[in-house]
């Protein structure tokens, strides 16, 4: 019997019906636009109308949606905060869709949750017991499995790897989003390009005629690629904070494997080796010999196979 | 039915009897001296000999025996790497004392995953399902619990945080014990105060005249109190290590309590305020204001809780 899959995201909601393979028999996907509050958990609801209807147009009935979604997914209440979607700091949204959907098993989760659900149940951490899915994008988080189990922590905040201090001294600049985001995510990128192209030292920059809020993580990496010095600094910096946070995870939870997805990764996929190197200087030195650092085999369908996991589960 | 605890220590042995509630009926120990080898695993079967029968005396039989080992206990192969007992590379402690005991329930565990199991059955974190029990004496480790559980990682050695990357850095130094056990360890505090004497910066100190090997932890404790700006900058350093280190496991975890245990905490205690504010600075900011950090109630006997907790479990 195949299931509905939904991934949320802070501007776009994927859908598909998977069957119980991890097969994708159709998918979809819709922007939100300016939907906010109620009206993003409609767009659910008719996402899940539409993939119902196609369902049955092929004879098969659906029992179960699961829902990846971008923020905390709070188990007990069935809320959930999600920062980018105006009007979720607290969105009943399983209390929503049970009424939407009555008698079909509905199940929700936070998208790092989802991440490492998805590449464990298709992915490159078949098989694994403990492994992690570090997601970089515009921000960082990790789903981390451990013995089977995904960590949610006493309030499901569980895996705020963004918050991670890897640096001698705060700085001020760290406080809305943590030093290891601010420094190793998308938006970390462009902000560290942005005060460098203000710094004389790179003056001379592949940058310097180029407007901050036009500046991305892709064009950064391609700077790199043609030795701009300013990228090559920005990169190589990156490149430490993920080898550090990596050797963190390592030496904390001696995982089978480290798979990096998100936006990031992505283009940062070429790195994985020289990650693995300046995590290899910091970690347990038997720990880092018994984990593999790979890059995820879903891609951006991560949070929307580990959706489909979630609600083929129990 | 009371159980036997044994706490081996890299130079002591304690051992216990304990009752089902936690109460320790009779308690001994000795001292490790030259042993090694076997002749340490002998020391534990003499030690669990002698209370026998002590409990027989009491008329009472004795069907489980646990055992907590400073070093790292692999659970598959019953093995124990115990890196200060010379001989136990690869210790088979399980195998040897169900051949001595046959028909007790035989259980071991690493120190720091007893630590945490002995502080949830009779300490600080009763009633916690999520908490961690960081040791700081001449190392660093962590005994981490996840929804009730304690971390193992896939081959038996997470909790690692000795090796915790947390400065902008790597330095040659931290290659034999990881950069957190190097500035925030009971013996990473005497060697910053063997470096800091070796700087005219702080030539007028209070251990201008002391002989390096003589420097320990209390010591500097006390100058500290003394306000010899030498200990004072050793200790605020070693404060930052504990804040930034703490922090991160507040964001990975998102734990209800983080104990701080093992001899420093001990005279370190007095700091932990501190420490949380530290912390404070780098950690998630809803899950720092959910955790709350406490000194062991078990003190030097947490590891001998633990393997009676580990005796009387299943």
């Amino acid at each position: 019997m195949p299931v509905i899959a939904i991934d949320l995201g802070g501007t776009k909601l994927a859908s598909a019906v998977f069957d119980l393979n991890g097969r994708i028999i159709h998918s979809e996907h819709i922007y939100l636009n300016d939907s906010e509050g109620e009206g993003v958990a409609n767009l659910i609801y008719e996402s899940c109308e539409s993939l119902i209807r196609i369902a049955k147009m092929d004879g098969q009935q659906i029992k179960s949606i699961g829902i990846c979604v971008p923020g905390i997914y709070y188990a007990n209440s069935g809320k959930v905060w999600a920062p980018n979607i105006p009007g979720w700091e607290s969105f009943p949204l399983l209390d929503y869709l049970k009424e939407k959907f009555p008698g079909t098993n509905i199940k929700v989760d936070s998208d790092r949750s989802c991440y490492i659900l998805g590449e464990t149940w298709q992915g490159n951490t078949k098989g694994c017991k403990d492994a992690i899915y570090l997601a970089v994008g515009t921000g960082i988080g990790a789903g981390i499995m451990i013995d089977g189990n995904v960590l949610r922590g006493s309030h499901d905040i569980g895996g705020a790897i963004g918050w991670m201090a890897l640096d001698d001294q705060f700085l001020e600049k760290y406080e809305s989003c943590g030093c290891f985001e601010y420094n190793a995510s998308g938006e970390g990128i462009r902000k560290n390009v942005v005060e460098r192209i203000q710094n004389p030292l790179f003056s001379s920059s592949h940058f310097a005629n180029t407007n901050a809020d036009n500046i991305n993580t892709r064009m950064t990496f391609d700077a790199y690629e043609n030795n701009d010095p300013l990228a090559v600094d920005v990169i190589n910096n990156t490149i430490q904070y993920w080898g550090k946070a990596s050797a963190n995870l390592v030496s904390l939870f001696n995982p089978e494997k480290i798979i990096f997805g998100g936006g990031v990764f992505g283009p940062a996929k070429k790195f994985l080796d020289t990650i693995y190197e300046e995590a290899k200087k910091w970690a347990q030195p038997i720990s880092i010999t018994q984990v593999k650092f790979e890059a995820s085999a879903l891609d951006d369908k991560a949070g929307l196979y580990g959706a489909a996991f979630l609600g083929i589960g129990d």
